[in-house]
């Protein structure tokens, strides 16, 4: 198909498909005459996964290309997939204390969790516990336990979502799509559960009787 | 204490300080003389907060005001605060498609989970699911169900860890802090359990048996 077709297909415009191809993102097109370039299913599909990364997933083109290279590279093994896609995700982090790198530990010594010790969630969850340390809201640090329980269960079904995904490159995909997209997901579905929860135990107003647990302090 | 104190105690800059005060997010410290201001322990408390939610939760300005207002205003319910809170947080998303707000709307369902219409949570999560079905990665939409049990319980800890802060103003506080900072925690965490689960699976590398459990497809 012509880029104009391409662009239609994906709405992405013929302006950014260009500059994709450029940054290195989009394989170019097969040249099949003077001024005219043909684009295949590859292209469609590619397009609208870096579209996913870069819009939903907010990506930096420089990053969106680490995980495309590492999606077309099939030598890369999954485990580095995975690397390379929690690297890109865009998050500031600063340098976080010993004291809460080691409560990090803990939870992982407690869960069996063993990484690299360059795993990128380490600081992030580190720097957390920082920020909450400062402001003193230390009863979120207690429940870590609870919390990396319930991440278990995530990151067992992300890892089933990736086994139930196809052969090798598919797989790979999968990873780098779960892990980008899949926090705003549970993001989500965390912001409808808080809100559900919140109304059974504190909202009485349209309770019709009074046998809701209460747990107020 | 004097501002200059007040800015070492928090590591926030006198301009910053200043800033934050004709923005409407900090109180005015107590004017003692000419040109003097003096300020409390409830500044120091106050400007942490402040500094957590705009540098660690990524909160703009007018989204923190609208956070801090909630807080100090002891009329506004818990729940309410949930939803202030949750609608700071920075997300931009697409409009949904009606098949993707049913699969939400099918898996919340399925949990009993009852929210008013406006839940930010509802459009976030389906906007995903509309990305992932556009790029044909429906095995992580077959898993909703999976994800959704795994945050019911992370949703009972967070109302846990709210109930444990003590009285309601301190309750509210954590309702924000651990709405604005609880996604990166937890975004920490999984990190570091897919990698974990995914040596587990695949990595067999530095395996000292055969008996691990394989999932290829």
């Amino acid at each position: 198909m012509r880029i104009s077709q391409l662009s239609e297909r994906t709405g992405v415009s013929v302006a950014t498909i260009k500059y994709y191809t450029r940054e290195g993102l989009l394989p170019a097109g097969e040249h099949v005459g003077y001024n005219s370039t043909d684009y295949g299913e590859d292209h469609v599909e590619r397009l609208r996964l870096i579209r996913a990364l870069i819009e939903s997933g907010g990506l930096s083109i420089a990053a969106a290309r680490r995980v495309i290279a590492a999606l077309n590279d099939s030598d890369v093994p999954l485990p580095e997939v995975f690397g390379v896609a929690q690297g890109a995700v865009p998050r500031e982090v600063s340098v976080p204390s010993e004291t809460a790198l080691d409560a990090v530990r803990e939870v992982m010594d407690e869960r069996g969790w063993v990484t690299v010790p360059e795993n990128p969630g380490i600081p992030l969850a580190a720097s957390v516990i920082d920020d909450l340390t400062r402001i003193g809201h230390t009863e979120l640090i207690d429940q870590l336990p609870r919390y990396a329980e319930a991440i278990d269960l995530i990151a067992a079904v992300d890892l089933d979502a990736v086994a139930a995904s196809g052969d090798d490159e598919r797989q790979a995909e999968t990873v780098v799509v779960g892990t980008v997209l899949g926090d705003t997901l549970l993001a989500g579905l965390r912001r409808i559960a808080q809100e559900a929860h919140t109304r059974h135990r504190y909202d009485n107003d349209d309770a019709d009787d009074g046998t809701e647990d209460e747990a107020t302090s």
